[in-house]
């Protein structure tokens, strides 16, 4: 058997660690660390190797490092993912055969939590599926962003008796903006939050969040938004990359 | 200045913490802690005590205990829930005054993570908000039920693309069960999950994640209903109480 491990580093400061994460990290053999091409690339890789100084004993692992394959847009959304997941199967196979002896565990950081908008779990488990006695599967959680960002804003997630939404910039950009009270967002490229002015809408957005580039800005959404934009693009643009999310919420009555 | 910092701590294992959380709490010179009075206070006041005895020096610290106010039920729900968070907030104010020296630290910990279903944060931002100079709130994010539940299953929260639906007992006893595809569901002590038989649905249940009395069951909702319920009820008769949380997942199609 070799053991595979997801293990959840929370949204970048190394501090958002859980005891078990490190415990499961200094069981690993091989770290396989898979990034998109990109400006973004070594500072996110680098964001992971601190986090591996930090906890780990040097020369006790390894790490294979190989760059995402890149997403089709050719086809339709779902086909496109699709191709994209049983590609990055494949690769994952050829890891796990070609890196991993016998009896060795081999991990995989997933920022956040590997339940929360990372497919790596579903892949790892089709995977495990196809050879039931090969592998042996483990799931570390993560703090994820949602929770680092309604901790650093000192809000909880959901007013008293409300259900909470989860979703991403692509739902956002198709829903009706006046249906939504109340939905956190990840995964949004394209600043979607600019759908909901008007709407009596508050803003709770951070970027880079537990790291020292971390931005944070709240407020009413018509008013906030020049700031929120600017903030962002200027963010973007120096780093190459950015990681955010934010909550929307409408105001009530008797708020 | 007095600092109050709200500690998320996990669903009860020692080992959900996250390095700031211990931090944090080497911080503290009182812990504050409300229990529901009942059969379970004891050993939910222990799981804590456990936490503090394998991360703190004895000594540096007080554990002030106080019986957690009663909802009210006689008014309305929206009515009674105010009253008792105003019943609370004289409690905390009290807690704070009488047993806070300027400079001093108090600490709640908080099951799970502070900002999901749980109200402190809002209460103590209140008190923040009357008296803005007399205090400095620190909220600590900590891995929720949620997230320990999808971890022992090795599931993921969504699957592509998908919305995220994170809700109560209470809204899933009002709802069509034919509208729900994917719901992750908390504070259900009514087994509401039993309206939504013969909706081609999975089940993904836990209770006292992370701790020695982990419970867990998965499969086809229909099928598995009846070993759930007795689970479920002989776990509750035996402890006295129970914490539990569940994911429904309708199957699709191309599942």
């Amino acid at each position: 058997m070799k053991t595979l491990t997801l293990i959840g580093i929370g949204p970048g400061g190394p501090e958002y660690l859980t005891l078990q994460a490190i415990e499961a990290m200094r069981r690993v053999d091989v770290f396989f660390m898979l990034e998109k091409e990109g400006r973004g690339k070594e500072e996110l890789l680098e964001i992971r190797r601190r986090i591996m100084d930090r906890y780990l004993e040097p020369g006790r692992y390894r790490v294979v490092t190989a760059s995402s394959p890149p997403r089709s847009t050719a086809e339709g959304y779902r086909q496109g993912v699709a191709a994209w997941h049983a590609e990055k199967r494949a690769l994952f196979v050829e890891f796990f055969e070609r890196e991993l002896a016998e009896g060795q565990c081999g991990a995989f950081l997933i920022w956040g939590d590997p339940a929360l908008y990372d497919q790596t779990v579903s892949l790892i488990s089709a995977i495990d599926a196809a050879a039931p006695d090969r592998y042996a599967l483990e799931v570390i959680p993560g703090i994820t962003a949602v929770q680092a960002l309604t901790a650093q804003h000192r809000i909880p997630l959901n007013r008293v008796g409300e259900a909470i939404n989860i979703t991403t910039g692509r739902q956002m950009a198709q829903c009706d903006p006046s249906g939504v009270n109340n939905a956190f967002v990840m995964l949004d490229g394209e600043e979607t939050f600019q759908r909901f002015t008007g709407q009596n809408m508050d803003i709770y957005w951070g970027a880079y969040l537990g790291t020292d580039d971390e931005l944070l800005i709240a407020g009413d959404l018509d008013a906030v938004l020049g700031e929120l934009l600017q903030t962002r693009r200027r963010a973007r643009e120096r780093k190459g990359w950015i990681m955010d999310t934010y909550l929307l919420s409408r105001r009530l009555r008797d708020d």
